[in-house]
């Protein structure tokens, strides 16, 4: 980290140098004609850069060493290659996650899964704890939902990933294959710390308004913990646009790969929350290197007509694979097995 | 709510029609030239807008009622007046919550405290358990900065503010006088459900990036729940400029005023995060209607550097609330009793 | 367009109603049990939606026709084809831009565009006015650069893309085969009504913080005067997020397709100012549907530091047209001819 | 500007060296344990920040010095006084600039202007030229407008302040006591500079989605030129509220006071776009140091129903300006003579 101390504040850098050194950095001093820089030596990653570029002796602040460390590419340049339930993910592997927004019934949750997994999906994905924006919403099945998950992993052979959204829960999650944490709570930071201690790999989705660096901190936060099985997702971003709900950030798969050895994948229909954008969207992802798909389908959208919005036909997510399988050979990619 | 259907798509409407009864509304269909408009009758707050409007017939959707209820001055025409240990909130009373960041020490908090109360405070705010974005950052006191802010209750008098993060905590938040939930938790609905079973007065903090809708939609989980004792908190969103931390958006205040019953106070210390703004925006607060202010106020910024950024110093905030004073009047309100 | 009366303001309707009867539009009402609708019958366009919303007496207002006609694929189903110097632009055509930031020199123009031309360009791009945020830094060559990029297009036989500024300048732009409007222009409604009047196809870039329909209304403007050779260019829209300049918005592209009949292009080079991350993006827009790519290319990027930044040289742009030849059947599209 | 060279790069710093050199500025070097800084010494205003920090060896880039100049409180420590039609802007002095959103007839305009006027006005707005986002909406009276608001000027001798939109109407302009650029033409380049080159004030609105830095830069552009009278006006920003139309920033305010000596005013009624705001935004925007405010008041609300939305009435601004004065002296500033 490096400070830029105001000219006409010279005098006191001292005090500042001591405190700084009080927390067990040392520091490095250059004095140009108008500027005075503080290198700051050791690890900054403790130090608040809000608070100290707010002091008023302090001109500007430029952080050198990114604030994470266990999620960062320079300290582990391998990518990382996650285990769940026996699917590869990162790497070179490509892997399919689909499901249904919701866990309805048993039937709805089995005949998917196996739809699903004729078109080459690696894992079943379904809602059982809903986080949703109304109290008077529905708030999903629970853990009659969790349950049906588990037949349809029975039934079909395939891994399951849901969405924890209240610690308390945690036993539930037992034979869940991947815990998922939603984008509203990308900063819970107590739900991020107890998912740390658990050995289940994690999704942690992207907040809606949060940036990069920030997603990679939260990721810190459960490896700090002790866990790095953390598998990020892309799931669109707020802008100011209203024709999709929100805005899927590719360009953040490229940059999130050179940060950090963690796998990326990409949900193209929440990011959009209409069907009719997720293959082309499926498509631009696998092209900009994502390391995976997780992606809403319904057996039938138009009889469960509340689930229709963002979810594809069966038949769909067979045709998006096709081409995905085109598109994964120029990103030297393939899918995992 | 109207739903405008597609031209080429009326022949299916009937369908949609038996869906929509199905959850117990009823229609009225209204044919124009280009256009048909299907308008629900009945309590549409469980209806899901973004599902709605993505469906293939409806051309869009226009919610008229609002989606909360309980929070909503339409049906509540009078200003909600909340008492927080004694301390009157809404309505023409205008309040004053003070105290440091963290808590740091007994001596600390209660120096504090004695200084805010003399210029008027009501209550004293500081933090024990702190969300921080890095997980190597200092977490707070914990359970024994809460016994502190116990300490300075009782040697001062003044009820306590204090943050929220995971409700297993609860039970050491009793001689809490207004629980706190931080801007990243606004939408953590676990924790809004539980603490709407709680009978304390609630501090909800804005996200972020989130809307005035999101934001009563939060306060109503914690109202549907039984607790109706939700104070509102403007503590700036983010947006594209840097050189402070959050935009305050000050002309959320008139806007939430109109919609809900419910108080609304301002937090000039975080929205910006530089202590020199506190002053111009705690006046800029204080004019465009705000039921309070919550400030962060430190007995030496200078002495514990990490705290001097945003915190102005007790004489800082009595200048402060001496021309508050004078504001007041021009909007109606009084300081609280 | 629908009007939903405020339900304590139903007595005042009338008058609303005469003053939209006086605009030469009919009304159609609808009576519901807590809800007065009024429909409006006729082109309203022309009406401003922000100032009829904000009237006392209406609780909402919904648009059902698009605000934009000539641009509008409802009145134009089929795919514009424009024609630019010989080049086909739009339908299942894929059209590849390609040039320096600036214009240099006569040798560094020609020899980048026989380069980008061997490996399948169809047009020449080059920068001679140039936006620049700070009046200190360099504005471009001027019309020195319009002349280099003619001799260019004389050498090669490649057409050319350029930006205008100031409509004063137009004459010179003469033989230019796509005027370039650049995003900080997008809303500069003289330049748009001016070019309106010109004969030459529009490359229109999104603006920075503008929505797809503020868009198609700045194409409208150019349309409405008589050109209708518009060709709409994604750029990159601001958000939070630090690590790339801006943030590309691919989700736009199926979006655009939908809502108009104009052909739409996508610019990497711009949208993250990372010349690492052209590679992957121009796979993606590719992917995602877009009509082309513009991108930036220089000859030897390390030599002219000052463009090195978002520039690829030719050997990676020849790798970027071999892989996007492998992704254009998968989206119906070949490359132009 | 700082530049801090990447660990594994520091062989290719002697290039980046040389290339800084060959534009007239010195470099302080200084090799910490693992990072390199080079120190621009000189003036580094013509450098382009993005360009330099997208260099494959830079790390990290910081400007030390701000890009602008004459703007820039560092060099101008005292507020700078303007001088429009006699009327003093800046230091001290408060000042209100009233009229309607668009000129309409002779009589509308002069008995605005008698009517603000007599409430304590120093000068009088008016649109003539109206930027529309639609090619179909009323575009202004023009040249007419123009003329009529002379008239107005000569019947109650307030100064104009008007809009200026296409620099080949500037002789139009030759009785205007402000000309006003647009928020959507804050980044036009070249109107920027035309007006540099004129010895009329200018009132430069902030951009919908522009940064302080961007508006102080757009500022340099006309003081580059030579016209040192620019005023600011904040006229809110674009953020994701949908309440109001834009998020008025007032808290920059007091950033810009701190940045910049030229004065800056706010605009309360574009800032919503609801009327029912402005009252509370006016104060508001008085308490936080604003140096005066621009204000749409309109004869008869009701009976132009298109210019109601914003428009208050000549009763509310005289209510507005009896309270504003109860504010500034609690601000140091006292209304302008």
């Amino acid at each position: 980290m490096i400070l830029i101390i105001k000219n006409d504040k010279k005098d006191e850098v001292g005090k500042l140098i001591n405190w700084i050194k009080g927390r067990g950095l040392d520091v490095h001093m250059s004095e140009g004609e108008n500027t005075t820089i503080v290198g700051l030596i050791g690890d900054t990653s403790k130090l608040d850069i809000d608070l100290i570029s707010s002091l008023d002796i302090v001109e500007a602040v430029k952080r050198i060493q990114e604030p994470y460390k266990k999620a960062n590419r320079k300290f582990h340049p391998a990518d990382t290659v996650i285990d769940a339930g026996g699917v590869k993910i990162g790497g070179n592997n490509f892997i399919l996650i689909a499901g249904p927004c919701s866990v309805e019934s048993e039937e709805q949750i089995i005949e998917i899964a196996e739809a699903v997994k004729k078109s080459g999906a690696h894992l079943l994905r379904g809602g059982a704890f809903k986080p949703r924006t109304s109290p008077y919403a529905f708030q999903g099945m629970g853990a009659e939902g969790l349950e049906l998950l588990k037949k349809a992993k029975k039934a079909t052979g395939l891994g399951i990933v849901t969405e924890i959204m209240n610690i308390n829960y945690l036993s539930l999650f037992q034979d869940v294959d991947i815990i998922q944490i939603g984008a509203r709570n990308m900063q819970n930071f107590d739900l991020l710390k107890e998912l740390g201690q658990s050995d289940k790999p994690v999704l942690l989705k992207r907040g809606l308004a949060n940036t990069i660096e920030e997603w990679l901190m939260s990721a810190e936060y459960i490896m700090s913990k002790g866990n790095e099985k953390v598998i990020l997702c892309e799931r669109g971003i707020r802008t100011f646009e209203h024709f999709t709900r929100n805005t899927l950030d590719l360009s953040a798969i490229p940059i999130v790969k050179e940060l950090t050895h963690l796998p990326v994948i990409v949900d193209p229909s929440h990011a959009s929350g209409l069907s009719r954008l997720v293959p082309p969207m499926s498509l631009a992802a696998a092209a900009a290197g994502s390391d995976g798909l997780i992606i809403e389908v319904h057996n039938d959208p138009t009889k469960a007509l509340c689930d229709g919005a963002q979810s594809i036909k069966p038949d769909i997510f067979d045709a998006i694979v096709k081409k995905v399988s085109v598109i994964l050979p120029l990103v030297g990619k393939a899918f995992s097995k």
